[in-house]
């Protein structure tokens, strides 16, 4: 497995674009569309919340459906969540300009939007946006880059990840983007993703590798707690790679499997870490639990913590906390076995055994939460499973950024 | 049903008071003792968080035992929580040394710690400080008070609340304290609350109103979704009003079970306005409810939410979040059928009818939304059922308090 440069167009035939439609933002690229030379394959997993906006209820009907997508059209700026008829009916417009504009079919056309919910999309403004990306189209990685920025919203670095596998003697490359900084707390998926990929492979193993994989990354990241309305990750096979089909339950599929998880973690990890107001990128390992289920669940408990996301933020050894979301996690284990350790790039520290604090130097345990990078490993000596969650710390920048969002 | 003055020492025969003992903070009360002249008849609910502070144990077990109490020592500064054996040991000495000081059995003496998980509690000083308490008992508000305040830790304010009412031509009174302010997410009770009563009543009446009392009030506040591990509320009951016993299932209960209500509501929504850093006391509403339990469901997410607390704080309308927090609650209903209001004292404001915005100023909702009590109501249009549920707003504050609690 090779990492290489780049994002959604790493993939052959994929090609994106970036435009400055004036959506909500005056002064930047809001809009961005991925296109690929074929038809695509598509799997798709999308917000658990009941509150939808109008391009997830339109994108799971695509998805369901079968048909294959060629372009999927993003804005940012607003969410078109909460926008009754008036918002699905900005998605059937969306996907049939964007047909026009594109040659393309218009039951295939992808949709997703973020930002304020509540708004509506100013119709018109939208359509010049999607004439100005398809002018707009480009296949290197500068292009692919643009598109990463134009789907920013609080973002305050654009996310992008890609790897290249060789399967069976052809080489097949997977990329995707993603943004997401606030309201981030995903169930089925996060906020906005979108992975391409040239793979040839079959409709089974592309939507069973994509939703068995979310379950141990974008599943596991939060950064406030809020389940976004507009959760959407796609994942588009163009199958330009003419390898032989990649099946379940072959070699193939693992190789594809394991590439495809180095995206997805890449991106969720990168959203974690640029979650809103945040200093730090915020790892909780659990190791030494009986079951799978029992370590994520702990995992997630401590970096949804607000309480231990704002010791980290001030650099504060206060492993109670930690402990503390242990407990209400909803999982089993004995506090009393617990070893809890911190570790950074600037070392390693174990802070309790068995459930009680050890002596340990609190000016050490400052400088390793003093880094960019941050993790907090309990052992809790049941078995052998482990899981890891990514959260950040919570800070003034949080509060800056939510007090006063719409303005 | 009559609203009084005072606290722990509002009912009959119930004194209390305060000590600087020193235990963590340098110059404050920090020990407090409420003492019943007769021995009481005990209720308690406590945390369901996995990691238990040794005193929630400790107190469990005496409550469950049926033996009858005669006091309550509480200190702040340390949580006596993930303390190991030398946690038990120290309740069992506070335990001996109450009892020997106060002349009272030792099996019935309850205890509640409150601050730093992970430290240790200072034996000697803790002795001293139970002698000094013995020393200070006085049965008037004022020492009632002076209790309620050394129980605090980040809190800003005392929190006391008492009522009076007529059973069967006898004066019933129930008084309370509670303390609570970060680690505020109560599940079975709240951080620590303690309420007398000198009714005299069943043990069983006793325990099912508090049971079924603490679902509606102190499990439906919230500060920071942090599930304390020293959530303890003790209901005392010593008989002193002579009433005839109050049974379940009788006009008397019912009457006893509102008192208690008033009492019990009143300190959690105290708890949930005075949360740390908070400026406002934010209650959410939904009526319309197929089912209560919806309600509750609803209602809890929504003060639960850090982006809605975060716009409350901005005074911002931005009611996105609140329908954002419903969809991911849990709870079944459909979104397009949902009206939102803001009410304070500064008026009622419509901002959302059937899922989707209505022209509405601004100006107005950042008014109320400015006022030191801020309510969101919303009518979910399926049935008459109703909840409440109260937490505060996120705020510069709470990261401030948080960030480094410790030092």
């Amino acid at each position: 497995m090779e990492i290489i440069k780049g994002g959604v167009t790493a993939a052959k035939g994929f090609q994106a674009a970036a435009a400055a439609a004036h959506i909500k933002y005056a002064d930047r690229t809001d809009m961005a569309l991925i296109y690929s030379e074929k038809p695509c394959k598509t799997a798709g997993t999308f917000t658990t919340n009941i509150v939808k906006a109008a391009p997830v209820k339109w994108d799971r009907k695509v998805v369901e459906s079968g048909v294959k997508s060629q372009a999927v059209i993003v804005n940012s700026g607003i969410a078109n969540a909460c926008t009754g008829k008036e918002g699905d009916l900005i998605c059937q417009a969306t996907a049939s300009k964007a047909a026009e504009v594109l040659g393309i079919g218009r039951e295939g056309v992808l949709i997703g939007s973020t930002g304020v919910i509540g708004m509506q999309i100013p119709m018109e403004r939208l359509k010049s946006g999607i004439e100005q990306l398809a002018l707009n189209l480009g296949d290197d990685s500068e292009h692919g880059n643009q598109a990463a920025r134009a789907i920013m919203t609080t973002d305050t670095v654009e996310k992008e990840a890609a790897v290249r596998i060789e399967i069976g003697g052809k080489t097949v490359t997977i990329g995707g983007m993603a943004k997401g900084s606030g309201m981030i707390h995903p169930n089925m998926c996060t906020m906005l993703a979108f992975v391409t990929t040239d793979a040839v492979i079959s409709k089974k193993a592309l939507r069973k590798a994509l939703s068995e994989d979310v379950k141990d990354t974008f599943n596991m990241i939060s950064v406030d707690g809020d389940t976004s309305t507009n959760d959407t990750l796609l994942l588009l096979a163009n199958g330009m790679a003419k390898n032989e089909k990649i099946r379940c339950g072959t070699l193939e599929y693992d190789q594809f499997a394991a590439a495809l998880h180095y995206v997805n973690e890449t991106l969720a990890k990168k959203m974690a870490g640029d979650g809103e107001g945040a200093t730090a990128l915020f790892e909780a390992k659990i190791t030494g639990a009986a079951t799978k289920e029992q370590a994520k669940l702990l995992a997630k408990s401590i970096v949804c913590s607000n309480l231990t996301k704002a010791a980290v933020a001030g650099h504060d050894a206060n492993w109670g906390r930690i402990l503390c979301a242990m407990g209400y996690s909803g999982a089993e284990f004995d506090p009393e076995k617990v070893d809890l350790y911190l570790e950074s790039q600037a070392g390693r520290l174990q802070l309790v055994r068995d459930g009680a604090a050890i002596e340990y130097s609190e000016e050490k345990a400052t400088e390793i939460l003093s880094q960019a990078e941050v993790t907090a490993i309990a052992d809790i000596k049941q078995g052998t499973e482990q899981a890891a969650a990514w959260g950040c710390d919570l800070t003034h920048g949080y509060i800056d950024i939510n007090a006063d969002y719409r303005s």
